[in-house]
């Protein structure tokens, strides 16, 4: 089975895993107090220049998101988010149950603009209604397109009009990061908050979150704790952002570049076959319509996602690549395209 | 440095590392949707002899008691739970912050009893105050101590009688199987729900929360999810569960075996030299009083968990035994405690 | 000032402050225990036909909402309602400050049907994602529209076919009452709960909910009070409803037929002016734009809502008629009009 | 059947009502907003000498607790309370409701001390429990003692040093500043922020929540809006504050002394025939022990609280006086004692 139903099917990077057998027995104190992770720590403030940001690392997104948002607003205060928001859509209501509203507007490309947000401010004038406060946006998005530096500016520029919060969830950052569009520095500066994803990206789980805007970072361990995310043997995630992020971060641009690469060869291989593409990404998410008949023979092999009927017998689906695509499994693919539909039709 | 304190400081055992590492790069379905997890699923359910019995993956104790009691309780429900209890005191609020109440009641050695069960139903008695729902107990206890077969099936017959919910706490489960007075079929025949805990014996993290209670069982994981305790990399659990209770859950119980013995052998050469228990506990945690002098001696050395002044120059601390203490660390602590008090005197 | 901003810009009918006044030093227990209480359930449930049901006095609609919502819902499970609907635009996150998500969806006249059901079914198909499970409905809608029986019907059926609860919000049902096109009957037996609005219908405050089945009934005064919503002095709301529908509901519809009246009679007059209708509304609130001039010239006299700017130097506005709206300050705001705008364009 | 269960067992004041009354036709604006309120607020701001403070009308107490300390806290964050503390037995987890713990601490006579605040502080440590952040008292207190001005000022020192807030439940406030030992100015001096109790003292029902704390004030409306608090006819909470404050407060401290007088007569009465008290209370709230044979024959004409049983065939209960009771009223409860106990023996 080749499975490009999403970038964690694999267990972590070899160089992560040896990492985890070589300090298996070492003995660290817990919770996230040990030396790796506090290495870590330093090693990403220095990358991104803010020896005055706070790291924390947590096992998961939707877990960081949840945290990181319960601890940055007040009661009445609500994220804004695009309708395909993961906290929106994705999180079973995780925001929701911290008490806070997810405000979604539809965005055609699964990208915030701030005339978005206007019009969300627009619509929240008094105090009976929530007061939008954070925007949430991720890089890459759901739908695997990518901020440009000039978009994120100008949502900065919004949030520092309107006294609004840009938290940005990366789970699938090291892809944004590969395309070189932007860098890690400006996503700090850009930002109050944001996460480095590691699940995604060659670790076995962890996130990295960084709380770039002094005002959020008190007491944020406490949060952790109360949501469930202090992993008790903590050095497990300091170990691996350790390794990716030494270097300069080299291994985890690498991953993300080898994602994308991957994602590349099978993009072209799917133009060149004159498949559908539901949305123009240029990341390692693919959304492309197939016939039922070529998704019926593809399912012995491979998996995907499925999305959602697209009418004339065919569906959209969701293809992931990873740090552990092999050419031959995009080739593999390819040639059973070919094999299903002799004709070429797709 | 040795540690003495947690039974957290190691990573995997050996045999579950060189599981994850054998299993990396198998290719999964994410969210504990693989095969490992189903399998390990059935093992426990064949084990405890309820077919019926759902068992679900999480990774840490605090995210799994905060999903069950949310999952198990409406709005107004409240938990019972001795004052020492881990929901009660070191879970940053969790409990609460899902919206229930903790009725927590003084119990001299952590043990919750019919009677102090019976005081806290007597003290609500309408709609001004919660209502008491589940009984919340750990086993071993926060100190330590065992609940006996006879304890606990008096639990459960308060709880039959009252409508209660009868939930553990197994986090040290092992340690409590490996001392032989309860089996996990009895533990399973008389919760409606209770966890194993895979942290503490030998995972690098992981909790098998098994509900036995049909009636709790229902859409359980969409609270996993919403909690952010839905790991991606959901095998990563199943494969080390799968080690731990292969062959009728062998390993499980040797680890557990093995840190209590470590701990008998830490408890007798204290007792031998006169050292004052604060808790009689049968378990890997001892709770002993040593003077302050004796104690900043052997700090370059040892680590272990500070608990209280004790007066007269001395404080209470905690010691904890687990599966990867070696018999060396053990004598090496006792030869520091003659080398600093050659009077024999603590 | 003539006030058309709202229906409850004026405090009780008469008759209900009398009895106020009547009852003041009798003597009652608290909390909604009293006789008046009871009485006005009794009441009631007599009128609906359905002595089964429970019935509750709250203080609010939000209040109202919110308790019956985080009753009836685990945590995982949201509310469908119309984007316009009260809980997931005016009452500032209340729902989902208990933790549950609002599933919105557009509809064009305020009103869900089952294919918007449908629709937020089809999207929610998995753990990943919250669980819909309760349709709210407001009858009048918030935009003044009204579900005919038929309408009503066919949301009890696509509820009964996919299990989900419906709740109607009735803070307007008095003039969806006297329009005759459903029954309080009916509302009760097509639906899981729902309230009857005293406070925008002669009441000084208070909402009668009515649970009508029996799974929902349980523990529910916990819930008020933990809510902040069980009233010491409660049978001030039990005197206010048995004034309200003593002889069968005659004052409540009465009540309503006023405010009907009322609007209609302003509606006429509007309509016979060319004033532009934003909504279809036959009930006592009208949605109608005006030029800005106009708006200005009417402020010294007139309050109205402001809704947003209708483009063309317009603004879309809402007039509310209520139980105390006469006559004369019907026709003076008519004559405002042409007196503002002799041309009569408008 | 005259009522010492409780001071919430009659209606309004006669002025309240009369008040209530003349401006019911009046047309207001909703939510508070009218001028009825503003009055109120600024008579009480000018009273206490804060023009800077915040004041906010809400309809009860359970609801008043939780939406402030709701805004006040983080989600991390925890109110200190005596055990009895109102927010800690009677609001059925109010507070745990918004999702934050109460830490209660047993006081034997319903007070606070710096004492017992350091206690809770010792034992909260770090982020694995809850940050101990607001000192919550009620004045007169559950048992109907009293904060002498010593005492509160004590109580503002530790907040002081430790930055903790504190908020003071007045839902009996009148009958403490009837005793004369502490004033309203003071009180404001000395917390963050406390609330003005009408219900149980003269008003159909409403409480004034003081905000001294300019910190604390942001957003509050919509914090009562979100927590169903928000009274559609607001400008009936306006309406019965400006007569229980007009002329410097006299009917508001006239209805507290009268409670206190009536109280003052009944306590003497029972002391002069023997009867045993629970707790040395000097406000309107009596707590005695009371044979179950007397009580029997007291239960046809009178009604109080029941509290618990007291041992020796006795049962312990509470009596409170308000502003409408009558020395009749009094006068009859001690002579069917005398009647019911011939010998004199209770």
């Amino acid at each position: 089975m080749i499975r490009f139903t999403s970038d964690y099917c694999e267990g972590a990077h070899p160089t992560l895993l040896a990492a985890l057998a070589d300090t298996n027995l070492e003995g660290n104190p817990g919770y996230g107090t040990d030396d790796h992770c506090q290495a870590a720590a330093r090693m990403l403030c220095r990358l991104i220049g803010r020896p005055d940001a706070q790291v924390h690392f947590l096992t998961g997104g939707t877990q960081t998101n949840q945290t990181a948002i319960a601890a940055f607003l007040r009661p009445h205060e609500a994220a804004i988010c695009a309708a395909s928001g993961h906290i929106n859509v994705h999180e079973t209501g995780a925001i929701e149950a911290t008490g806070h509203k997810c405000l979604a507007i539809y965005c055609p490309d699964g990208k915030l603009t701030p005339g978005a947000v206007q019009a969300v401010l627009d619509a929240h004038t008094d105090e009976h209604m929530v007061k939008p406060k954070l925007v949430y946006i991720s890089q890459t998005t759901e739908v695997g397109t990518v901020y440009s530096l000039e978009e994120l500016r100008a949502l900065r520029r919004i949030c520092d009009e309107k006294g609004l919060y840009l938290y940005l969830d990366g789970a699938r950052l090291a892809s944004a990061l590969a395309l070189g569009s932007i860098s890690l520095t400006a996503v700090a500066s850009l930002t109050d908050a944001f996460y480095i994803g590691g699940t995604k990206n060659g670790a076995l789980f962890g996130e990295a979150l960084v709380i770039c805007n002094p005002a959020l970072q008190p007491d944020f361990r406490y949060l952790i704790k109360q949501r469930g995310g202090m992993l008790a043997k903590g050095w497990l995630l300091g170990v691996q952002f350790e390794k990716l992020f030494e270097n300069g971060g080299a291994l985890y641009l690498e991953l993300g570049r080898h994602a994308n690469e991957a994602a590349a060869r099978l993009r072209e291989g799917l133009k060149a076959r004159g498949v559908l593409f539901d949305v123009d990404s240029p990341s390692n998410q693919l959304f492309v319509q197939l016939p039922e008949s070529v998704l019926e023979g593809l399912q012995p092999d491979f998996a995907w996602t499925d999305m959602k009927p697209a009418g004339a017998g065919r569906r959209s689906i969701r293809l992931v690549t990873s740090w552990a695509t092999t050419q031959e499994q995009v080739d593999a693919f390819l040639a059973a395209l070919d094999r299903l539909s002799p004709s070429g039709q797709f």
